[in-house]
């Protein structure tokens, strides 16, 4: 038979076989009733092993094109009218997907505009991550060389769910540094805090479950909650963080099921809750009886002023999980985080972490302890908020430079981000549109919004662009907040327009 | 003030300093009204920094026992009465977990006796990976120093969530060797197949969703799919894998919105689907309309016998998602996993994956991406295929030597275990107890059936104790099966027990 056979094909031979008898049956050159050479004889022939011809045979039966019987071997089969088997196969409605799919909502955005910040020739702010110039990637690579010199397989075989018991041991010591008194066995290890978020939703919150958050929050977070079907209330901030006087008001109407907030250099806004909002939002937990997911990413990134306590410093009654991470202070795609929680709660995230993911990398468990352990955070640390200090500080110099009189922000005492709050009648459509036409991004406080009646604000990340390119990129979004904000015109019409309604 | 401060303690410095405070206070030697020094002068004479004060007072402040006011300094109130405040605080209901919680399972069977396969002195047939001597140590560690050498802080730098574009192509190109044509677009990197199987879960089914999985099946599958709310419908197999006839009979009963299946070397009975029913399953899913999730990880370790092309490999419309991984043919703990589906899955994947931990991690992704694409999987893929062969034909004449008669095995073509049947009324409480006893662990298929209706077997990893335990650990778990075997007598007291009911 004259087939041709590609060695250097990444098709397999028993589809190159099948594929080359198939044409030939098409072709009428083999007629129905035809008899094909035995297995073996193909085989050799062809220089390929029995197995491929079988193997091309079952495949060209299951195509309906040939029939094998014993002893009356494998003859061509009369064609098939093509309305019958393969032909009509209806495609698959892959559009039923579950309610509570996570992928459920537009990507566009997120994709087209956020996700450009690490193109050529844009400058990104929108990433909420420290930028390659602050990833400690030669001592990185150095102690992943000790520890696979030093476990060898070891560093490659499984962890517990819970988390690597030496790294366990290693995060509560650093972490009774901050003043949280835990032991390892209050440590779940997850991949990333992103992770420890996505296991306490699935652990505590049901749908219809009532949440309170920050307004605005963080956004992935928001997306977590809102995938779960949750009822989300949204609760007011100011400089000093969650109105807790707001937060009590909420209590008389609404029972949370759970608060997940951002004390210490809040996402997105930054803003840091005060001593004094942190033990009233305490007392209230214990009074209303919720329990409170401290997302606490940034603490460690203070470059300025005074530190606050944590939530779960301050709690003595095991109320609040606090989430952490290394994304923010070592390397985003290490991907180590974690969740320190009362003991029932950590037997249940470790199994809910085992059917999720098993566990977390090895190696990268290994990486995180060896890194804490043997002082490389204490000095990476120092190192990096020096710089982030400068960089904020460069921020802010171009954001007086550039910025129109109606732009408001703070500069921050700590984290990656500045929140910087437009007008509250610039078009945000616009804006984006006219940022993209300059090469800046940032993240949009509307992903942030629980129910959009949020402050008109942009996060813009410090930490994350080439140092050099802070100052020309706070110059482009300047630029389009001033191409994007309506005129005198618009402005009266558009009151006229309400005026006109009213 | 003499207040003991240790600088060694994990206990911070502030938390130090306040309880020596507090304790002064408590024990009167700092009555009610006493003016605490100013901060900077009691950090002085502590030798510590004024903020560590400032902390200090405000923790006494948090806990009721001192005051502080601009110009009147900081003095110490009267004791409060016991009932007020912190001391009625109430335990937290952590109990009021969500309905679908992952973690809502007893865990004291997984813990207590599979997990045991890890420890001193036992011979572990219970893990489905394969054992240290398999893992490619050294070719990951000199992979490892060549890529963050290459990459610096790349290699510790977010990817796409849907996966490094590099490790996409070079997957898509390795399963084309497999038969399986698709892109790097049609790939989602995960973290571990566990990951991808979650993922499809959550996106796929929602309450009371029909299911169809294996009599029995993967446990942690089972535990997902049951903490999703899924009405579980187990289909039968023999062995030659799922019986589709039976699948066809129920098909007319139920539709299933998703059926979850591992063809090759299925987990936990190790069997193999053969290719008439592969084509069966096919046609079933197109006629009634059902995806398919198709388990894979195992077809790389076959052995011997005829490879049989993959249900993706034979599907032509789309309607097939295979999930793979390296954690069996590389190593468990490099959690480097993936799914292979249609476009719109994939946008979906990978919108789902960004919600659950944003990606992999960076560095096992190039691993993985230059495990293969250098060739080291091939190499690897040979070497140990001979030593599972070696194993398996190494537990299958320990069985011949060891087991009772009634206890029933296949030695398989492939993969990393042997299921072994034991006569059905076979105590399975007694025998893990007689198994705890002897040091011998293995994975009760109890976990795995779906309806309990199962045959009554075990799944014994050979690719995972030392190759020279394999034959002492079967010979302790026979013995263990000897002795956990109901005596004659008991036998007939059952029978009789069972007549009188009828």
């Amino acid at each position: 038979m004259d087939i041709e056979i590609d060695r250097e094909s990444e098709v397999p031979l028993y589809r190159q076989v099948s594929a080359g008898i198939a044409e030939l049956i098409l072709a009428d050159k083999l007629p129905p009733g035809h008899r094909l050479p035995a297995e073996r004889r193909l085989a050799r022939s062809l220089r390929v092993t029995r197995t491929t011809v079988v193997n091309a045979y079952l495949h060209l039966k299951a195509e309906g094109l040939i029939d094998a019987h014993v002893g009356r071997g494998t003859v061509v089969l009369p064609r098939r009218v093509p309305s019958a088997g393969v032909a009509d196969v209806r495609p698959i409605p892959w559009h039923y997907f579950a309610a509570d799919d996570l992928g459920d909502r537009p990507q566009r955005l997120f994709n087209e505009f956020v996700q450009r910040g690490a193109s050529k020739g844009v400058i990104g702010f929108s990433a909420g991550i420290p930028g390659e110039e602050s990833v400690p990637a030669e001592t990185l690579a150095s102690l992943a060389g000790q520890i696979t010199r030093e476990l060898g397989p070891r560093a490659f075989m499984p962890t517990p769910s819970e988390g690597l018991t030496e790294l366990r041991a290693t995060l509560a010591d650093h972490l009774a540094t901050h003043g949280l008194t835990c032991t390892a066995g209050n440590v779940v290890v997850t991949t990333g805090a992103e992770q420890a978020i996505d296991l306490l939703v699935r652990m505590l919150v049901a749908r219809n479950d009532t949440v309170f958050v920050e307004e605005p929050t963080y956004a992935m977070a928001l997306r977590l909650l809102r995938a779960r079907g949750a009822r989300l209330v949204g609760v007011p901030m100011d400089e000093e963080g969650m109105r807790t006087d707001d937060l009590e008001t909420l209590l008389a109407r609404f029972h949370p099921k759970l608060l997940y907030t951002g004390p210490t250099f809040q996402n997105p806004t930054g803003r840091v809750l005060s001593l004094e909002r942190r033990l009233h939002l305490l007392d209230l937990a214990h009074r209303y009886q919720f329990p409170v997911v401290e997302d606490d990413v940034y603490s460690e990134l203070r470059f300025s002023g005074t530190p606050v306590p944590s939530l779960a410093a301050l709690d003595e009654h095991g109320y609040v999980v606090q989430v952490g991470s290394l994304s923010k202070v070592v390397a985003p795609g290490l991907r180590v985080g974690w969740a320190i929680a009362p003991l029932p709660v950590v037997r249940r995230l470790a199994a809910a972490k085992a059917a999720t993911d098993l566990h977390t990398p090895t190696l990268n468990q290994w990486l995180a302890e060896r890194f804490i352990r043997d002082g490389h955070l204490a000095r990476h640390r120092r190192a990096v908020l020096r710089a982030h200090a400068a960089r904020a500080a460069l921020m802010d110099a171009a954001l007086r430079h550039w910025a129109p009189d109606l732009v408001r922000w703070t500069l921050p005492e700590g984290g990656l981000s500045l929140w910087c709050v437009l007008p509250e009648d610039l078009p945000h459509d616009a804006l984006m549109e006219e940022c993209l036409r300059r090469g800046v991004t940032y993240l949009p406080g509307t992903l942030c919004a629980v129910d959009g009646a949020s402050e008109n604000g942009l996060r813009l990340t410090f930490g994350f662009p080439a140092e050099a390119a802070i100052d020309d990129g706070i110059a482009r979004l300047m630029d389009a907040v001033r191409a994007a904000t309506p005129s005198g015109e618009d402005r009266a019409a558009a009151e006229l327009g309400t005026a006109a309604v009213v």
